[in-house]
């Protein structure tokens, strides 16, 4: 016989990601595919997505302990209900519930970015860290709070939403949320781009004008590159960008001292043209005596995290029942 | 035979309080004195305080289950050791152990503003909250966070510091701390002093100056009660004042999300003249859906919010302690 797994499903505004992971957070198999419009057609894909990496692995429902769910969304996570997934179009959608009437097994929702913030602390750059901050840098930006070992939700649901910590008091971009200068709209890939795109603003020549005339459009990733191949203004975005992040995760650390910060995203994958600038700013920003406990790393695990943490959700309450069971048993 | 209490102390910089708390949190016994200088003396000043207060109220050490200190010190909190207290001249001082020869009882030591914050949650502001952020506004700004009814470390026990949280980015102060534009620095009680003291410069007349010339000094308390009395400059402050505190606890509350966020200390006394900007300000940076469980509230213990904290740390572990057993009996 097998030993147990669990399935953990990363769903995202354009993709679902689907992976089978070991009690030890070790992915064995994973699936990828779009999201398709509607809640309905959402857990139809859920279910063949399920089905085929079953079959694909030789692993069967009664292998699987549970399976774990991060949504982008504000959720009642106690009741598993979406309360309002926007990129999803979704607005109270009692998700646990209907995923348990489809598989049976024990169903857990979380937001995406705690999810991914846990995968990370499970088998990723904050492996043995009990107390993280982790930042998803994105079209936006997520957050995730682990307090000794476990996601913090706080008063509501609400804690990590890291992206509209104001950073820009005067002369910040508007924000999705309506507000201005959230970190969301100066140091995300959307704001790279448009950093990008004024900078270039009456430009006649350079490499950032000539990738733009060549390809139609600018993208954080070609920013990124360019930076790195040593255009000037390129590294000056991306110096801006480090620096505004690496500023607010000082002024996290007076409120949380954190053992770790591991940053990911697409964003992430920047590399020193990110993370030189972010350390020099949290450095200028914070008292040594706050830090000298804190790191402040990439994420490993990629796209992947998502899928890891939300079966690390599942993983959870299985080691929380057995010490339960073991407590009634050897006492 | 009486039932058993616990024996909180606040060791202040200038005074040390001391109190017999019973198993509710309320204060049966008090009393007060001035900390001398050097740490011997202050252990011996302990001793007597706490024999004079069992007479007092007569108590026996048999009827104290165990003793808590808040100490306004950078410690070691399981070992209690205190690292640093820049106010006692205090450094590297086995507080616990000495503690525990003295009186052979349990002792805990905290620091002194999570000390308050847990005070305030016990039987103060924040009664029945699980999930606070405290902030005591005095000389200096103190923060504690608790999380699911217990106060929250953090990596090396420096959560909470929000003192040091740069509000100002460009033109602040110079904080003790050796940085610029701390929110001690723009939002204390001595920012207060020093802005009225920028203000009066040139002033030929007027509330603030007649102060000055009557008294020969400018207070927290005389800027507060100017303010109160319809002085525009004042008030100008206190709207200055009120509006970097409503505004710095938004963005803290982007990442904690807490329940109830507690303002104690000697400025908070100043009421609806720091308490209506401050809720202005934190209303224009938060979004409502993450501040929706979130209430903005005065302490209530004043200065008895340490002694009965550092009461509530023996009374959580006599609580842990009274749990395990009856698992260990019950089941």
């Amino acid at each position: 016989m097998k030993p147990s797994v669990y399935l953990g499903i990363d769903l995202g505004g354009t993709s679902i990601k689907m992976g089978l992971v070991d009690q030890l957070g070790n992915i064995l198999h994973t699936l990828e595919g779009p999201t398709p419009a509607g809640y309905h057609q959402v857990l139809a894909v859920f279910s063949q997505m399920a089905e085929q990496i079953l079959q694909k692995s030789h692993y069967a429902w009664d292998d699987i302990i549970g399976v774990g769910v991060g949504v982008p969304a504000f959720l009642d996570q106690q009741r598993g209900i979406v309360i309002e997934a926007v990129n999803l179009g979704w607005d109270q959608v009692p998700l646990k519930e209907d995923l348990e009437k489809l598989w049976t097994v024990p169903i857990i929702v979380e937001n995406d970015a705690n999810a991914a913030a846990l995968g990370e602390m499970w088998n990723g750059a904050g492996k043995g860290a009990s107390h993280l901050i982790c930042l998803t840098l994105g079209t936006g930006i997520g957050g995730g709070v682990i307090i000794h070992g476990d996601i913090y939700h706080g008063a509501n649901g609400s804690a990590g939403e890291v992206g509209h910590i104001t950073v820009k008091h005067q002369g910040g971009r508007r924000c999705n949320c309506g507000r201005m200068g959230c970190l969301e709209t100066e140091a995300s890939a959307t704001a790279i781009v448009l950093d990008a795109l004024a900078q270039m603003k009456g430009m006649s020549t350079g490499p950032l004008k000539e990738e733009y005339d060549r390809t139609g459009t600018l993208t954080a990733k070609s920013v990124v590159q360019l930076a790195q191949q040593g255009d000037t203004i390129c590294k000056e975005i991306m110096t801006k960008v480090g620096s505004v992040l690496g500023n607010t995760l000082a002024q996290m650390c007076y409120l949380l001292n954190p053992e770790i910060i591991v940053i990911g995203g697409g964003v992430a994958l920047a590399g020193q043209i990110l993370f030189d600038p972010l350390i020099q700013a949290f450095n200028h920003a914070i008292l040594p005596r706050i830090a000298e406990n804190t790191s402040i790393v990439p994420a490993k695990l990629g796209n992947q995290a998502g899928l890891t943490g939300a079966a690390w959700l599942v993983h959870r309450n299985k080691v929380i029942t057995m010490r339960n069971k073991n407590k009634e048993t050897t006492v």
